[in-house]
């Protein structure tokens, strides 16, 4: 999407919300990330909940259409009847997501909407709010084995070797799933025991195994301790093959997390370990 | 949107993608805040990328259907039109926010879609993914003040008294826009001196802080560690004035995070301190 050659013509996409304009940001990104061969470049503006905000935003949007020799493109979350007015009075392709969506939903539903500006995070007085801020506090201290207490407040427990991907993953799980999700590296000393360590081997039903290639191991961890024994493409094989051997010993659940984002490997444990989303 | 009486006949949502699913509840989670006095029971079904997966989740819709006596909801961003037409087999409301986007875009854009599976969240070998990978770790290791090593490094600094926000804000920031966020605690030592550490001083220019109001202090202090004098609002009260007073004296931008989200912190964090999203 990005890669197109410098002399064609660039456009500029708005994300413009009366909230963090998150929602329309992501949405707008994915759509995007279908077509190639076209420079674009990207402005989000949020909290435009006022007139004056909406015609500051005319006024950028006017601008940029100057700029570029061509009309913007918006993603738009904004609700506000007048405010999208006032935006109406630039010549845009404007995608309003919640336009284009809420008259058919208020006809299934049979209920009219609201039509409130920024409830989508919600208030953070409700328990969702909480439980995710408690989540996030949870897994930050339950990262990388600090401690065995507490594990039976676990929604999930991660484990694999250094640096596969745990500590992201958890830390994800919390702050996008309001799960609770602890960490524990498994280690050398592990393997030369042949033996997961006692505190985790009770829990087996909460726990989710990460593996990776060695020679991906291996370049991640070269990053950080180049030429150690530790970050060695040797030791990542060892290391790898003992901790698969342990997973499949205890018949613990576990992905590959090579290929995969953040959020493709965290979606999965969801499914497999079948939590729910606990959170908005 | 939830709490509608029990009565109610109950509707069902889904979530469908050949992706995570993320983009898919994320917008139409936020449509359904619109609507109050509707019961909704809401599920996800992510990576739907073969038809046999359609086909199951073909018979799931039709489930939902007999058990609510009401047809479900969909929110897709299935993209394959094969896919797309086993599940057009079922009586749902389907919202397709890729078949609604991509048309107009094409058209904007004189460029056809690639119509490529599983691109929201793009490769996990570009520099954005590893960039945000960093970030992540970055703001783990620069947590409530464990170090001032490196602070050269970071984007922003995060400062205010313990317990107003700063830990869930900073990762947050590095989760969602990549952004390296380091926290440090304003403490009780900090006012006795009557000055800011040194270490922070010379990084003025990224320093943002984070207040918040003593009472609401008080209430999540008191969760943590009930009847101490951390924890009590007269403590509170002082920390908070102090605070304020020496963020005042150095000039650093702030805002009260009391009654905002983590969401709505974040964004206005990047937009004060002129942050630009640094991935996806």
């Amino acid at each position: 999407m990005t890669q197109a050659p410098s002399h064609l013509p660039s456009r500029t996409i708005f994300f413009i919300s009366d909230g963090t304009g998150i929602t329309a940001e992501t949405l707008g990104h994915s759509l995007l990330t279908q077509f190639e061969g076209v420079r674009l470049k990207m402005v989000r503006i949020p909290f435009v909940n006022s007139t004056d905000k909406a015609r500051e935003c005319l006024e950028r949007l006017k601008e940029a259409t100057i700029l570029d020799g061509a009309r913007p493109i918006v993603f738009s979350t904004l609700i506000d009847r007048d405010l999208n007015r006032i935006l109406s009075e630039a010549n845009v392709l404007c995608l309003n997501f919640f336009d284009t969506f809420i008259v058919p939903l208020e006809a299934e539903l049979g209920v009219k909407s609201t039509h409130t500006i920024g409830r989508t995070h919600g208030s953070i007085d409700t328990n969702d709010y909480k439980q995710r801020i408690e989540a996030i506090n949870y897994t930050l201290s339950h990262d990388d084995g600090v401690t065995n207490q507490g594990l039976e407040q676990a929604d999930v427990i991660l484990v694999g070797v250094s640096r596969c991907g745990k500590t992201p993953t958890s830390l994800y799980l919390a702050m996008q799933f309001g799960v609770k999700a602890a960490n524990f590296p498994l280690i050398p000393e592990d393997f030369e025991r042949m033996k997961m360590p006692d505190s985790l081997v009770k829990h087996r039903e909460k726990l989710f195994g990460l593996t990776i290639q060695p020679e991906r191991l291996n370049q991640i961890r070269s990053e950080r301790r180049p030429n150690s024994k530790y970050a060695s493409l040797e030791n990542c094989r060892y290391e790898v093959k003992e901790a698969e051997k342990m997973m499949r010993q205890h018949d613990i659940r576990w992905l590959d997390s090579s290929t995969k984002s953040i959020e493709e490997i965290s979606t999965t444990i969801m499914q497999e370990v079948k939590l729910e989303r606990l959170s908005f």
